[in-house]
């Protein structure tokens, strides 16, 4: 997985692979219009909150460098990167990453490349040092000899820029040989579990098996799992958290189960402005990616179709917020910025 | 919807709808012999506990038919019907209508399909006096002008012979101008709700939209259902319910959302001989039906998987189990048993 490089600044382009066709075609895409990147990020050809934060840094250097070419003027370049920040509303890391770096657009395209170069390199930092903190968390709280773990989503190398967030947690217990199996939801609509998480964990050598979302609660609930854990795409002060759909229900069997259920994802996920999940936007999705699966059509024509692209798993739920920072425990009743202030 | 005839004896043969190509196209299969009808079942061209039921009675009359033509010996016969009831482990109703006619196999074959026809006929009736105590049950226990209902897989008169259960409950609330919308899962990994149950409540003109299994607790938690309602592939005694896997997720969102989630199912579907839920075997189907969709592989080569085809709702998360013979409440205490004998 080491050599896998999803996202890749190419000197004049951003180099992204299409995760789109993965499992059966490792293809690039070469991003070199502001428009190239909103397409895949939209289309999913990019996904994955860590990785989106990546893709904001450097989709502005494209777009700095597109409106050099096009001798733009600067309120084309402010709107561009505006477009950018909002391809997509409920990962908050985009519009963080954007945010970030569109202040050093005065400075010239190197200083701006620069920012978006540190943002990739703190990502990657991110993921170890949460990892780590997640395998001692479980070691201290939930010991075992071997874990039986579940996870929703795809949250590895392709979500991020390097070693995966909750896949993360999962590769360092790996790496200590700690993981029994992982059971891996194929993520409806879109397949992000069977297509990329297995895709992932097959290369890593970690014993895995794939099943439809309804049979994650059937797993917990019959005793097969020690612990779910997922990412996330924003996460409130309180610890709400905005994950791929599906994860709440996740959550929800573990609560009956009595087992942890996990959340991994760097603080650049977590939005301190907003007190509760409640206030976080869900992006809802086209309704042909519930009525047609590769182009079959799976419903009577017209069929209407709600189709949020993630849920909010409330708090309480939640046994741990595992950061680069340390693991943020929602029981305590503190609040996320009081956490990272201490 | 009342001219389509999921099953139907027609003199000499069982036909049936097949579903594996709902909604697209509306082609009918001719059972002949045995294998074909095995074929059939496993196969889910034709599914739904109730549905199995009546097939499984009319199956008998094949088996007998063909090995007249065969000149077999009783034993042959007998075996077939072996064959036959052990088709599906799960759905009580397959067995459960096989046993009972094949207790007049001795009789000869008009006596058989005489029984056979009475299973449907029973059937049928069920469907109907269910579909009354299910909205009595929700107009005395949950009233509201306008309900909007949430149900998982197919319910409708393509899993019974008739009106439906689940399904026929929300059809008869319809028919009073009680329904505001039916949000239907799309039931991975055969697609049940969105390719029958849409097509089944379109053909009824019963608004409704579809979503992935994974959006249900979200809709759920999130306020916009009033009861969820599903059915039964096999009843404990004290109420714990097989049904498709993903209807514990289901059940979990609507304790934690504090809605009703109900079961409508026919007497047939109950096995007193069960105390608990624990005791009920789960079909495991292949992995194909994950990895692969409509032939794309979706999953790396060889991926294992794990694809429980039921899971079982416990009792307690179950407001109310609505028959034919009214409704049963598990938290009253009560057994199935006792509450049949009252």
């Amino acid at each position: 997985m080491s050599d896998i490089k999803p996202i890749e600044w190419k000197a004049t382009y951003l180099r992204v692979l299409d995760q789109r066709e993965l499992p059966l075609r490792e293809d690039y895409l070469e991003l070199r219009t502001v428009n190239q990147v909103i397409d895949a990020i939209q289309s999913l050809a990019v996904r994955g909150a860590p990785a989106l934060g990546a893709v904001g840094g450097y989709a502005v250097v494209v777009a700095m460098l597109e409106s050099r070419a096009n001798e733009s003027e600067p309120a084309v370049i402010e709107s561009e990167i505006d477009r950018i920040r909002d391809a997509r509303p409920t990962a908050v890391n985009l519009a963080w990453a954007v945010s970030r770096v569109r202040k050093y657009v005065h400075d010239g395209i190197e200083r701006v490349l620069q920012e978006a170069m540190l943002i990739e390199q703190e990502d990657r930092e991110a993921n170890r040092a949460l990892s780590e903190h997640g395998v001692l968390w479980l070691e201290s709280n939930y010991p075992r000899s071997r874990y039986r773990a579940l996870t929703h989503c795809n949250t590895g190398t392709l979500a991020t820029t390097y070693w995966g967030t909750a896949l993360g947690v999962l590769r360092s217990l790996h790496e200590k040989s700690k993981i029994e199996t992982v059971y891996a939801d194929e993520t409806r609509p879109l397949l992000q579990g069977s297509r990329l998480t297995a895709w992932e964990l097959k290369q890593l050598g970690i014993a895995h098996r794939i099943q439809v979302d309804s049979a994650a609660a059937s797993a917990i609930v019959g005793g097969m799992i020690d612990f779910a854990i997922i990412g996330a795409d924003r996460i409130a002060n309180n610890g709400d958290t905005a994950n791929k759909v599906g994860s709440l229900a996740v959550a929800l069997a573990c609560k009956r189960a009595g087992i942890p259920f996990l959340v991994a994802a760097p603080t650049s996920t977590i939005d301190v402005s907003l007190a509760t999940g409640a206030l976080i936007e869900i992006e809802e999705r086209a309704d042909r990616e519930v009525t047609h699966i590769f182009d079959t059509q799976v419903a009577p024509d017209s069929t209407k179709v709600f189709n949020p692209a993630f849920d909010v798993t409330p708090s309480d739920l939640i046994a741990g917020i595992i950061t680069e920072r340390g693991v943020f425990e929602p029981g305590t009743g503190k609040t996320f910025s009081e956490f990272l202030a201490s």
